[in-house]
């Protein structure tokens, strides 16, 4: 049975009455002079303050979390409070949202306070980031990244199968969707001429990575590990997450203590957090973990124990507007699926405490690149392009190129972000699928980079969304 | 000349007027029924609370600082305000805590409310560290280490005099001294009978690192690089770091993404941050960089430009007491000096924020471990045993043991962490140096780790000292 809310909300949506995902934003209330910081779910076109629903009475019986937890801008505070907590919370808005109640409802006041149109508000990261790991979870992905810089002999290495490979990132350059980034400089080892003198400027090889990352809830005290068990008590929920990479500063540098400025100069989630909760509907097998077995601190029961959840995943990248008033449009280049990865993030959880560093409520395990078997799933430029070696047509859909432009169908020439000519031969070269918006081995200035995440509802099950992790590549600073 | 408090301290404290390195600490004041952090500096035996002064009416004056800069039981804020503020405050502290001042001298009250003995106080984080980046700056160290896994040829990659190779690392787990730290469990792969099966189990690699950390003062937005020569004004001080690491789980995990689990159980420092002020008449030369030229992004002009400071360094290890109540004795096994860098920590800053990553107050940049020339300045076990291969001798040292013993000498027969009785014959092997208290290829539980670091005045300029880095390996949890 689907939930109906007196909040109108597209069928095509994100954010259904069965999602409720989780967020931080300012707004500025009208006849206010500065704008506060709230936090709540997101519902249709709208951001649902909780902030403001527990001040004015509603959301106070929540067992485990602190009075007032959603009074302070940030969500850590309830991510750690709990599973009770959350369920709790999430049973209290589905009734006070629904279609049936009158309490919020019925008082405008109140509504116009705790219920503001995401159109007029401004998203701010839903949680401080104490700590951000990264994985490295796709066999795929890391079987192409391996036979690409060591050969296909060497694709795997030995550590791979036993455990979940991560390393730590930077916490303090992580954004929310719809702020730019600049492509980085840095000291890179120049391919051609077999030089060993490394040379300093712009990135020439800047890519993103297709990535889902579990918000912790509640931590652990440092020197006790997590029990696999246990793992999945301590996983608030689930956010998009790209994870910015300059291949070319990241190759000269990564030996031998990983990537550093090839990665810590932008990181980017979506803004909205879907809790387990939400998810559950869509809860997927992973691939069985036979050959070899892995040790039994890291050995899960049968599905529906060992588990992901079934997450279409798409990037689309967007090349700046064209000169002469043509529009900007996306060209998707990946479709992947969270169903892509070798290890569960409990057992990223079980693993990364295993030697009991303790996790802190929001901070962020990455799932590293989610990559398919197939070419067009993989979920970077850098296997899309096999290490730049073959450019990627950017194709915009046919059906997006009507919709853009009312419905005429594709004009005769297209325009490509340098302002070159673009034949319709391409095109038809293609298949017929498309226009090609231009062609990237890595990205240009201008690019936009579009993550994309849902599970599809099918009888009865209405469709849970992401929403976007969105940001522009612009030049150096 | 030197500087007198009304406060006494010792002619051998690290901790004279001249230093007042800065900390945070809880302090129940008598007749009070909780204790209350404060931030503040060292004074001899004795903290010296800004949070009081401040609240006092004093510390008001500091440029570029917020008011009430003292109150929020962190320096971060503090750290963030920059050198004209650090630079007042000190000079503020030293006039209100010197001999020919009477305005705290004489005011008893205050005097009890600001003034707390060390003995009675618990020594915080002196900062919430937001990121911790540990480099790899000593070309001692980076030469051993590379030599042990890739042999003498390949010991130091092809980046390494290139750029300061550093990691990120786990913040959650950054203790202060006097915290003890249990062994951790991980997985490993066994070095016998060539088996490509990983085991989980206790760490049997257990390894300090001999680090020095630089802290971060005002940080750099996002995108927005720091030129090296504005790199020192982001430093507000250093502080003693050992890098606990579990080397048989770092062998094992470390491809390619670096280090993980056997770093992220435990990272200490020490409390008290040691200003760049209080450092300045210590300032010291670093090798020169010629060989390769670096690029011009971290070209540093000739010194005292390009520079550290002489801050010799000591580890000690005082194994767990022996039955019987044999006391507890320390044994040096390692001398050496911030002098044996490669990189300097500005280089590390510059570097570290070429590509725009943002550095925020309160960060630490570890050196990495800090080895010299001379087999007893390697700054690890795993250097000073060459890979657990050379077991190494604890010996106390003669004048210690007499001072543990009431001026008697040395017993005939000393008894050894695991009840052992070590004989006489050892000691005199060694040329009669000191007395065996074990012998070690990493740490056993029970053993203590203290990190000392100091700087010798010589005619006029007083010792400016780092106060200990200290804490217990405990068993498994």
């Amino acid at each position: 049975m689907m939930l109906e809310s007196f909040v109108p909300v597209a069928p095509d949506s994100d954010f259904p009455l069965e999602n409720l995902p989780w967020g931080a934003w300012e707004w500025l209330e009208p006849g206010s002079s500065a704008p506060r910081v709230h936090v709540g779910v997101a519902l249709g076109e709208y951001c649902v303050s909780a902030t403001e629903l527990q001040a004015a009475g509603f959301l106070r019986d929540l067992p485990g979390a602190p009075p007032g937890v959603f009074s302070h801008g940030r969500l850590n505070a309830f991510m750690g409070s709990g599973r009770a907590a959350w369920r709790a919370a999430r049973q209290q808005l589905q009734r006070l949202l629904g279609a049936g109640e009158g309490a919020l409802r019925d008082d405008p006041a109140l509504r116009q306070r705790a219920i503001h149109p995401a159109s007029g508000v401004r998203m701010l990261m839903p949680a401080e980031v104490g700590d951000y790991t990264d994985f490295y979870a796709s066999r795929q992905h890391a079987t192409h990244v391996g036979a690409m810089f060591r050969g296909p002999a060497n694709a795997l290495q030995p550590n791979w199968l036993h455990l979940p490979v991560g390393y730590h990132g930077r916490s303090s350059s992580i954004v929310p969707s719809g702020v730019d980034v600049h492509r980085p400089r840095g000291q890179v080892l120049p391919a051609a001429g077999g030089t060993t003198a490394p040379v300093f400027g712009p990135s020439a090889q800047v890519d993103f990575e297709l990535e889902v990352a579990a918000v912790v809830g509640p931590g652990n005290p440092l020197g006790a590990a997590i029990p696999l068990a246990e793992a999945w008590d301590h996983v608030f929920g689930l956010v998009l997450l790209n994870d910015w990479s300059a291949r070319d500063i990241q190759k000269w540098e990564y030996v031998p203590l990983g990537p550093f400025n090839g990665k810590n100069w932008a990181t980017q989630i979506s803004p909205w957090v879907v809790t387990l909760e939400a998810l559950e509907p869509f809860r997927a097998p992973l691939p069985p973990q036979a050959e070899p077995e892995v040790l039994p601190y890291l050995r899960e029961g049968p599905y529906p124990h060992r588990h992901t959840y079934d997450v279409e995943l798409a990037v689309d990248i967007t090349p700046a507007a064209g000169p002469g008033g043509v529009p900007a449009r996306a060209a998707t280049v990946t479709r992947s699926n969270l169903k892509n990865l070798y290890w569960s993030f409990a057992q990223m959880v079980a693993h990364h405490t295993a030697g009991g560093c303790n996790l802190r409520p929001g901070d962020l395990l990455g799932s590293g690149t989610i990559s398919g078997d197939t070419p067009g799933s993989a979920g970077c430029l850098l296997e899309l392009t096999w290490g730049g070696r073959d450019a990627l047509e950017l194709q915009a859909e046919r059906q997006e190129l009507e919709r853009d432009q009312g419905g005429k169908g594709a004009g005769p020439a297209e325009v490509g972000p340098g302002g070159e000519a673009i034949g319709a031969g391409a095109v038809e070269g293609k298949g017929g699928g498309g226009v090609v918006l231009g062609r990237r081995t890595y990205l240009e200035d201008g690019d936009t980079v579009t993550l994309r995440g849902w599970c599809d509802g099918e009888g009865g099950t209405r469709r849970v969304g992401f929403g976007r992790c969105e940001g522009k590549l612009l030049p150096c600073r």
